[in-house]
């Protein structure tokens, strides 16, 4: 049976082999979900870049530029990470460069993997389809927030491997951890993550409704892929 | 209110500012659980040293050496890191030199503190009792395993998490995350235990005995401290 393992930052990632496995890297506030949803709206690819200076450089190639930091969108920007940027039909076949606090960075931390693939809430179902259906050891990247472990990318993490069972074997003690999390969540995600960091942060910056839209599930069938250093949608993996 | 905060794993330490605080060291399996007893036991002191060759060193210079990697003695010493090697009076007012696959290691990843504890849960309450009598801003350092984030450490993380509300203010997300997951735990630690990796790689090497001994709660009133670089005991801090 194919053993499933969670890495919940960036940070431990050399702790990992990533090479022969499936990888879902998962940033649920929010660049995964804002990657997802800006695929389902017909965005043709996303480039992740590491630095908001790369990012100005893409954009100047003629690539649309969003870049956040902190939460916020970087001055001279239009496009920063709220899924909210991309719920209309204004980048329909435009590439995109993004450049993020947490989720774009995790990207670098693979290295080599058989597949790179996305996920959050809005396509927990696709990406369960996607694993059912591959059946390869896989590890989950949780970007965490600056380095440090968090609290929705854990669940996420959980609620993956708990709807993957009898399918998959838990490898490790953090997908053990991220498991038992989740089942005791599960009946109430939005009330158990009260009070997590990046719940506070960001309803600091008066975003409680893309916390609501980040956390709502199975929105979309949409997976995203990195393919030659380009995020790409794989449409209704279902 | 003072706060607490938990470094999941010696690799994240670098996220958090020790300098200023009171810091828990815990290694369930098995290390400071072998330091609270051998202290309980009449040990005078340990010194904790990073490598193999630094214990035999130090063994040559009068210490007693006691050297575990990968849950084994280490060959040549007469202990390892089991609390089963200290419940006699052998070692009564002798030094020892320790090193561990974990443990030890954990107490390099921190630098400076205003003072440095060592906890498990054979003393929870001792060490619950002198962070209320303290009031100081606290980081828990977990010594996980290999670099890896482990759950017995987690736990114990939130064990203490727990029991000190509303005496302290949990902080960050992994302060969140270890108290939800004791709190699901608590009714059966044991139980709850089944499967972790550590666990596993114990009971593989017929160490049954001492996974209950570390598991069990409140033998011990003695509170292990390290100053100039030896860990000492305070006794009976309640």
């Amino acid at each position: 049976m194919p053993l499933i393992s969670v890495c919940l930052t960036p940070v431990l990632a050399n702790l990992q082999t990533f090479a022969d496995k499936v990888v879902v890297v998962v940033d649920i506030l929010r660049a995964t979900t804002s990657i997802i949803t800006a695929l389902e709206f017909g965005v043709k690819s996303i480039l992740p870049v590491e630095s908001v200076q790369q990012c100005r450089n893409f954009q100047n190639m003629g690539y649309i530029g969003a870049a956040e930091r902190g939460g916020k969108i970087v001055e001279g920007f239009k496009l920063g990470n709220s899924p909210f940027d991309y719920l209309n039909p204004c980048y329909t076949g435009k590439k995109i460069a993004l450049t993020t606090t947490n989720g774009t960075k995790t990207i670098y931390a693979i290295g080599q993997a058989k597949r790179i693939v996305f996920g959050a809430f809005v396509n927990l179902n696709a990406i369960i389809n996607l694993l059912i259906d591959q059946k390869q050891d896989t590890v989950i990247i949780c970007a965490g927030w600056e380095g440090e472990v968090n609290l929705e990318d854990t669940l996420f993490a959980g609620a993956l491997i708990d709807h993957l069972n009898p399918s998959y074997t838990p490898e490790g003690d953090p997908a053990i951890l991220s498991q038992k999390l989740f089942q005791q969540a599960k009946g109430n995600l939005i009330q158990f993550l009260e009070g997590s960091s990046h719940i506070r942060r960001l309803q600091n910056l008066g975003l409680q409704k893309d916390i609501d839209f980040c956390l709502s599930l199975d929105k979309y069938e949409i997976v995203p892929e990195l393919i030659n250093g380009e995020i790409i949608p794989l449409k209704n993996v279902c």
